[in-house]
């Protein structure tokens, strides 16, 4: 099942995609809900970001090639930090890059989307706390994310979180291929079975160390091929089973202007 | 005045404190508030955590006696990392070390709590985005926090933020004594006119990268002298002007004793 966010009408909606219609949902993604409403055609709704994250927790060097091209060690446990929820934009909206003169790349991710709280979750059983997955395009500001050593300034600008375009709820996250894309050129591609530390695993010790609430995403890692964005390109990050997420990059603007 | 939040009859509340009173209020600390209720004595509630963070937001060497015992350079612009609001706990309720084995260490913190949204805040307009200050201690497994470089999960553990007792709104921030107490000994004796980076360039850094929010937390660093805490001991962090933030120490214990 594929879950939407979108904008109707001047109303946020969640509701569920079958084809090209969106069928509208009332109640909690989290608890219960029911379809109530008339549906609607896809392209004629805005699709917004699926969530805006409780928490937003990343996880560095997670796969081999990756972490070689940083000339980085492999951690043996997963490396954890955290992400303002506010830098979150949606398909088709527009990455902005605040600083033209310092190198920002793209990272391509798959984005695990928790549904229920847990705390010390058994690997065996991530599944059952686990709502869906997205694509997520993790941003990165690389002259102040080595200038700081902690990881979160250079991800949390406004517009460095692509998520979207929808939350699939029904996929087996061991085996896909996440790609990016950026002008048409296939500049990431990459698979989740070559994850260091693969979604159950990430699941039981994050939450080893704080719950996981309704949610919380974690973006599980880019592959190899990170590489900067201009102002004026396209970029697209497509995880397999869940969709495209579409984005433009923009250069710096006024506020005002957003 | 001081803003505390505590348990009374089973239900969460807010209130005013007035030499040893709790006035209770209803509406919203960021909007609108009015007394209304019965006032309690403080000694017959509990005080809980004066607010449970939106975002949790900790900077890294602002304190220049303190960067030199840890051997780093003083940054010349302030660190920022995030770290879960799911740690937070309250005045008198125990820090939990979940590994005896591992050094983990106290640090007095003056905490500064949003009030309004702001992006890209004006240092000298910093005061009107500020709700008010607490006390915090950023309890750190030293071990983790060198092993992950990234901050996030060494101070993540649950009950490793403890918060409180009050929200003090009248207060200038610019000279006020931090100072943290094991068992009776002053461990930590720091100033905050010796911040390297001051609450209003905080603000202004912080609110430059994503909008601060009302119930964002701000823990600004933390003087020399942290040092390691045991089970058994009694951890005390007083800000000037704001009160006393106690805590006792517990080892490791079933989640399910909690």
């Amino acid at each position: 099942m594929k879950i939407a966010r979108y904008l109707y009408q001047k109303q946020i909606r969640y509701g569920i995609v079958r084809g090209n219609v969106i069928h509208p949902i009332s109640g909690s993604l989290y608890e219960t809900w029911e379809e109530a409403g008339e549906p609607v055609v896809a392209g004629d709704v805005q699709l917004l970001a699926p969530l805006i994250p409780n928490k937003l927790i990343g996880i560095g060097l997670n796969y081999a090639a990756h972490a070689e091209e940083t000339g980085k060690p492999i951690p043996d446990e997963p490396m954890m930090f955290m992400i303002s929820p506010t830098a979150v934009i949606g398909p088709e909206a527009s990455i902005v890059l605040p600083n033209v003169d310092d190198r920002i790349d793209h990272e391509a991710e798959l984005a695990v989307v928790i549904g229920k709280r847990g705390k010390n979750i058994p690997a065996e059983r991530a599944a059952d706390y686990i709502l869906g997955y997205t694509c997520a395009n993790d941003v990165s500001n690389r002259v102040l994310q080595k200038k700081d050593g902690q990881f979160t300034r250079a991800k949390s600008f406004d517009s460095f979180k692509p998520l979207g375009p929808v939350i699939e709820t029904e996929l087996d996250p061991s085996d896909l291929e996440v790609v990016c894309r950026v002008n048409g050129d296939v500049r990431q591609k990459g698979r989740t079975s070559d994850l260091i530390h693969s979604v159950p695993e990430l699941i039981a010790h994050i939450s080893s160390v704080f719950p996981l609430e309704p949610g919380d995403v974690i973006l599980t890692g880019t592959p190899s091929g990170v590489g900067p964005l201009s102002p004026g390109d396209q970029v697209e990050v497509e995880v397999e089973g869940i969709g495209v997420l579409t984005n433009r990059v923009l250069g710096p603007l006024d506020d005002m202007a957003l």
